[in-house]
């Protein structure tokens, strides 16, 4: 997985926080995904990061508000790290793929954060914030859309609907949180593959 | 939408039931589904059905088994539902999209209980019925790879793997509660039957 756009991202989202936040986010980050956020507890992170449980407190009020903010920062860099990774001169089926795959790549990278934002995207109390992830995620399923519909007019495609289309897909990756264990045969990306390869040959024999 | 075998099903799994118990699952479920399983409150449910909260506790005891018979009513249901409108002397096309179809219909009829189910399925206290429930989870499972299957042997299919093709089938399905906003323009069996045509055809033209 190449990390080159998912810096800028983070530079971008993270410029009005402080190095030390930062850097707590990060560790956060990493005591929740080893350990899973029931199990985590701010004394582990307290203990990961060098920093007392009051001022992790005085920062994050809550292990919950601190979790939402590292489920948040992982949010955001979705879409940019998707959309860097789809190549620009080819195939329709090509794109839909790489888009496939790199949004695999993502959740497994960020496996935790991911089900956090999931579980909690509905029901965001921090409205300017919730507006923000509708906005990205409305971004995300546009440019899944796009590529579908550009296949579709070239004549690559049947003629699907690209809404629709685009559901199907991201609904069978949105649901992969619900079922994927770690350290089963198959990894995301390749069992992503295996939903690309049956949706572009589709069930019914030539 | 047929309804003789829910009608039956329903008359089975319900006949032991009060016609006030009946609605208060009922309402009850939808509390829940609006409110989300630790923000809706007995009283919730006691304000939202016109009961005391003191003749709630009398039918259900806590919170947590109203909820789990909520949930559990709406499960025990799905399999015996689905598998009863599969014709049986139909293509394997044919077979899957009737699937396809019943479960469609299922959720658009009990959703709020859907919704309630699917959010408690890993979590439920209850360890005996968690069992139950997985049992008829996996039994719903595999009959929908076993229609696969069937296609694929027959050569009526292409070879997919009849597990992650069910997989897809079924993340698709299931991940449609957490967009699908009833009054749209389409219904639930009107989405997955272009699912279904998606999938059956392929994205790649041939």
């Amino acid at each position: 997985m190449s990390t080159g756009s998912k810096a800028t991202s983070d530079a971008e989202a993270d410029s009005v926080l402080s190095p030390r936040v930062l850097e707590l986010l990060e560790t956060g980050a990493r005591v929740f995904a080893e350990k899973g956020y029931d199990a985590a507890t701010m004394r582990d992170v307290s203990e990961a990061s060098g920093v007392s449980k009051a001022l992790l407190y005085h920062h994050f009020t809550s292990k919950e508000k601190f979790y939402s903010q590292i489920a948040m920062r992982s949010a955001l860099r979705l879409n940019e790290y998707v959309f860097g990774q789809i190549p620009e001169d080819a195939s329709a089926a090509e794109q839909v793929r790489a888009f496939m795959i790199a949004t695999a790549e993502f959740f497994e990278e960020y496996r935790w954060a991911w089900i956090a934002a999931s579980s909690s995207f509905w029901n965001d109390p921090d409205r300017h914030r919730q507006a923000e992830r509708l906005k990205r995620r409305t971004e995300f399923e546009l440019k899944l859309r796009t590529l579908i519909a550009k296949g579709v007019e070239s004549g690559e495609f049947n003629e699907v609907d690209p809404a629709m289309t685009g559901r199907l897909i991201l609904s069978a990756i949105n649901w992969m949180h619900r079922w994927y264990v770690p350290s089963k045969e198959l990894r995301p990306p390749e069992i992503v593959d295996q939903y690309f390869g049956i949706l572009l040959g589709g069930l019914s024999k030539r």
